[in-house]
């Protein structure tokens, strides 16, 4: 069952006001008093459509998450696990530095791929897909260090799907995603 | 990122055929040892796109998953938040005994609606549904009792959108399901 969104303006011919808007959007849906699944599975979907619906229609074929598991305690063990996305069936296990997810996750830094077979250890999970974007999901501990908490991962059926644009506004949307994480 | 799929025949003409590939699909692709969510979040996505890509090619709109909540304890204030799902953006919270999913899971029985807007107590999210069918995900406790985990929700955009051999095909999908759900 799906509510009515914010009516907020996505036909903005800028990326930078594109993805201002989606952001407003999922600040919207975010309830923090509810569970880490339902707002990453509502967020999945609102920033899924807002790339494919027409006017953007983008070639987007993938919108997700992959979660840190939170009992994996030697960063050389570290992994992440699917969570709520938009797409055809994905792999569930994702070990640190493994891919291009992997590679986020290990870095701590958004990667950007323009063409996922050229990428050295790509997971060639789904061959539709030709470029990829990965955005960590950071937060701080206690102490003030960095703790990778998963990956926002966006694949795209054409090559050169995302630009240095997309990766600052999906940056800036993955931020207030992230407030959901801390405790 | 997605991985192939066991090549099960999904194009069956029969329903109890189709069905019951796409329960041996999902049955692949469970792992009870990873989190409920990746596994709910999978299971969403073969489901919905079993069910529309060609030649099923049948007009749903959204199929996922509304999860009983672990804290509220007294039947009177029990209630499901969304879970994984593929489909536009969902509502949160649906009390017990509200709308039609919190009617199947309030009786744990599967309710199926040929015209939403003729259902009493329907929440009219998306105005696009025209029927619905919603399924509970039922466990039983250590003393026999029946659990309603939460429930599969499937719109689709035709009225008279499911039959009773939906209702055959997805209640034994969802006795897979319910499988993870157990202790």
């Amino acid at each position: 069952m799906s509510p009515s969104l914010p009516t907020t303006e996505l036909s903005a011919t800028s990326k930078p006001e594109f993805y201002a808007a989606v952001k407003a959007q999922i600040a919207a849906v975010l309830d923090p008093t509810l569970t880490q699944t339902a707002n990453l599975a509502n967020v999945s979907s609102v920033l899924f459509y807002a790339l494919t619906d027409a006017p953007v229609s983008r070639k987007i074929n993938w919108c997700g998450f992959y979660l840190t598991e939170k009992t994996a305690e030697t960063s050389a063990k570290r992994r992440m696990v699917l969570g709520p996305f938009q797409g055809r069936v994905a792999c569930t296990v994702i070990p640190f530095g493994r891919g291009v997810c992997g590679t986020a996750a290990a870095t701590a830094e958004t990667v950007v791929v323009a063409d996922v077979h050229s990428f050295k250890g790509h997971i060639a999970c789904d061959s539709a897909s030709e470029s990829e974007i990965v955005v960590p999901i950071l937060t701080k501990d206690a102490g003030g260090s960095v703790v990778v908490e998963g990956v926002l991962d966006i694949d795209c059926l054409e090559q050169n799907g995302f630009d240095a644009e997309d990766k600052e506004g999906l940056e800036a949307i993955v931020a207030v995603i992230a407030d959901i994480f801390k405790a």
